[in-house]
């Protein structure tokens, strides 16, 4: 009944609640099984049933989740007859507010001179929440940058040109994210630091350590006050041909042409399931993901598998009849992509309601082999759940340590334990935010055992709270 | 010069010391940096130049290296070219008679009664080492087992007929290897086994989790002083339309055709190449992976991958600059898939001269992202291998465990450390002797933290000794 005294202090946001069963079996004792029993069989039933696997195929076989998109409300409206179907305790839509970028039907770079590679083009695609270029296009030369330090080295020279920023994604880097976060800030900023200087437009190097030529996609941030110049990825084959041929000819003139852009706001939602705990229903343990994407592939590894991942790990304890003593609460987040609304919305919810989570778990760095938990909390706390190694193994997690946790679930406050679950991330960034993340990119026993590894760390946490 | 004077040992076997250089450099001390400044260096150094990966796509391109096929004498040539271009201190071929079968260009299965069904035929393969059929095919009747016992219980149903093994792969099993230990018993023992109740042929299911349609090979054995018949592996998805239609169509008959043969043994090579070292030159590293593969795909990662990733060992050496204080010695072992006769011929070989091997590690698990190493060894051994985690985890190793180590390795004798390295094993069996194995199935990074992971190992070993 919570939810119905909350629809007031939402400022003016209604939450509807679906489904409101099953508070019968709230006095069903919990399972008395030992924690490796009850690992084990969550191992087991994951890997033979694939069940949230197969859910994922059905949600990538909806498109895209774009915010705005109509794919997004299409696929809104399956996860909630999915939670219905499945049997959640309660299922709760709270709306949110969000951006709608649109890509439209014309994204070209077109080399213009010289005449020996004019009849060459880039494989391109607009970055996220960039202006689209009139329709014929913006043509100008095209200077190579690597960083903000070498375009203010230009001065004057970059005035009309189109900036190409080129750092590359380091591929030393063990940890994939930290080469990714070596090289997004062209992606974030470029844009905006190339207009201050009087550039008309940015190509950037795609950000992936992958040799193939697909464009990357991604949010791209406008400063304020700045003039907004469109900004384009390349892919990166692309990319290296444009270094190598500006090497040749530095008079080298491109077209851009991009017909994306930003329309009014629209209604979207976060879609919450949960299973009620029998001994503590008004303690939290969070599993989550973020249900949209870009609009490039269908979002299978970002993050449609994390939010099927999340969805398992309640379906994994209704299959094997796991009666949580905590509540356990399923959450896929919306916009996370561009613009974190639904995280922040309900993080705002949770704190005035008061909702006392005491972990929350996001799988957010693709459905690859288990490898760990990164985790945001006090060292005690993770501690203790460095104790419960010997169970997580169980679906080859082989470590916990002091860690990020994930940028939805990072809104929250007050959380003892904000939990990011951290899979083998070599291949991640070949897949993200490009034509390349689609179900087919998902192997079935990586991502099974995923759900599993949350499964398992989401019963421990349930019975032995923090 | 250990070589000259170890010919005449070797039972009339010739070996051919291709190239003595280098020992100049014995000289030279090692490097004194720290492990964890070499072991970054390594890590950084393979996933930048990418030189192993791009080794093996060299290899792949040569073709399938079957034992008795031509393009497994091309590889050893290429494999042995390519030592000598990196300048190794010391090339041996070391010669092995190996079996030669052959797969030739018949292989059907069609289904020939009932009529409903009569125009499906099933995708198969033969097993390595199977006879073949008559021109016509072996035309009868199947009836479907799933394990020995009940191949018993048919008694004298199964005479004439050819018996289908249908048992799956336990997809339960987190380590794979399992899964697939379950289930080979009736690829290698199955066509006896039949032949023992008169059955004329079999048919097994292929030894994977993935859900293709693919067939497997690999290699079975036939008892001495039993009836020799056709064995053949049936892809997945055929071997589940099979079982579903002889429950319909009890009656069901198939008929059977395989061109495959057994000629003579012949010649081919084990391939050893060694960086001397400078303070304990008769200390031998082994770092090795098979070098022959099946016929079906190029094994790519079984074991071409391994064969690379050992020889980059000693490439990445070179690269750094680093001097072993004991010597690296790389063996492509020959003949691991059917007849494991490099590994017997090496290690008799070892035996008899007395050849101290102070830790041999053997890559035959695939190339995916490093997980740990499996060590066969006395417990204070494998102690202090484990106590070189922190610098093994620069490589994504997080563990080191006491278990098997490999086919070729496990055959020599008096080794401290017999050590596996173990990658995740999620994909390797959809791989794994098919058609799936070919190079592009091999992922540049994954592949690369092995390499680094084992030159890692390989540098500590070098350095500290066991």
């Amino acid at each position: 009944m919570l939810f119905r005294s909350e629809i007031h202090l939402l400022n003016g946001l209604l939450i509807f609640i679906l489904t409101l069963a099953g508070f019968a079996q709230t006095s069903v004792p919990p399972i008395a099984d030992p924690p490796n029993k009850v690992a084990s069989a969550i191992v087991k039933r994951a890997l033979t049933d694939q069940k949230g696997y197969r859910m994922l195929g059905e949600l990538c076989a909806l498109g895209p989740r774009l915010s705005g998109s109509p794919q997004l409300t299409t696929a809104i409206r399956w996860a909630k007859e999915k939670m219905e179907s499945l049997g959640l305790d309660r299922i709760t839509l709270q709306p949110v507010m969000v951006p709608h970028w649109v890509r439209g039907n014309v994204e070209a770079a077109t080399i213009v001179s010289p005449a020996q590679i004019a009849w060459r083009s880039l494989n391109i695609c607009a970055l996220g929440g960039s202006v689209g270029t009139p329709p014929d296009g913006i043509t100008a030369e095209v200077l190579e940058v690597h960083n903000a330090e070498e375009l203010q080295a230009l001065g004057e020279k970059a005035r009309g040109k189109i900036i190409f920023f080129n750092r590359p994604f380091d591929p030393t880097q063990i940890y994939t994210f930290r080469g990714y976060g070596g090289a997004v800030g062209q992606r974030v900023h470029g844009a905006s630091q190339a207009a201050k200087v009087g550039a008309v437009a940015v190509l950037v190097r795609s950000i992936t350590p992958a040799h193939d030529n697909v464009p990357h996609t991604g949010n791209m941030h406008y400063e304020k006050d700045v003039a907004r110049i469109p900004a384009a990825a390349v892919g990166i084959r692309d990319a290296e041909f444009l270094s190598r041929a500006l090497k040749q000819y530095p008079n080298l003139k491109i077209t851009l042409q991009l017909s994306c852009q930003t329309l009014d706001d629209v209604p979207a939602y976060n879609i919450i399931g949960d299973l009620v705990g029998t001994e503590y229903p008004d303690e939290y343990i969070v599993v989550s993901g973020h249900f949209d994407c870009w609009d490039k592939g269908v979002g299978a590894h970002d993050d449609g598998g994390g939010c099927m991942q999340a969805l398992e790990v309640l379906d994994l304890f209704k299959r094997l009849q796991i009666k949580p003593k905590r509540t356990v609460r399923c959450i896929f987040y919306v916009n996370e992509e561009n613009g974190l609304r639904g995280a922040r919305a309900y993080a705002r919810m949770a704190d005035s309601l008061g909702i006392h989570h005491i972990a929350a778990i996001e799988s957010d760095r693709g459905c690859f082999t288990p490898r760990g938990f990164s985790v945001t909390g006090d060292s005690l706390v993770i501690q203790k759940i460095a104790g419960w190694l010997p169970y997580l193994q169980t679906a080859t997690i082989d470590w916990v340590r002091k860690g990020g946790s994930g940028a939805d679930v990072g809104q929250l406050k007050n959380v003892p334990a904000l939990i990011g679950y951290v899979p083998d991330g070599q291949r991640y960034f070949d897949f993200h935010h490009s034509d390349n993340d689609v179900f087919e990119a998902v192997h079935p026993r990586e991502f099974e055992l995923g759900s599993a590894a949350i499964a398992i760390l989401t019963y421990l946490l349930s019975e032995e709270g923090l």
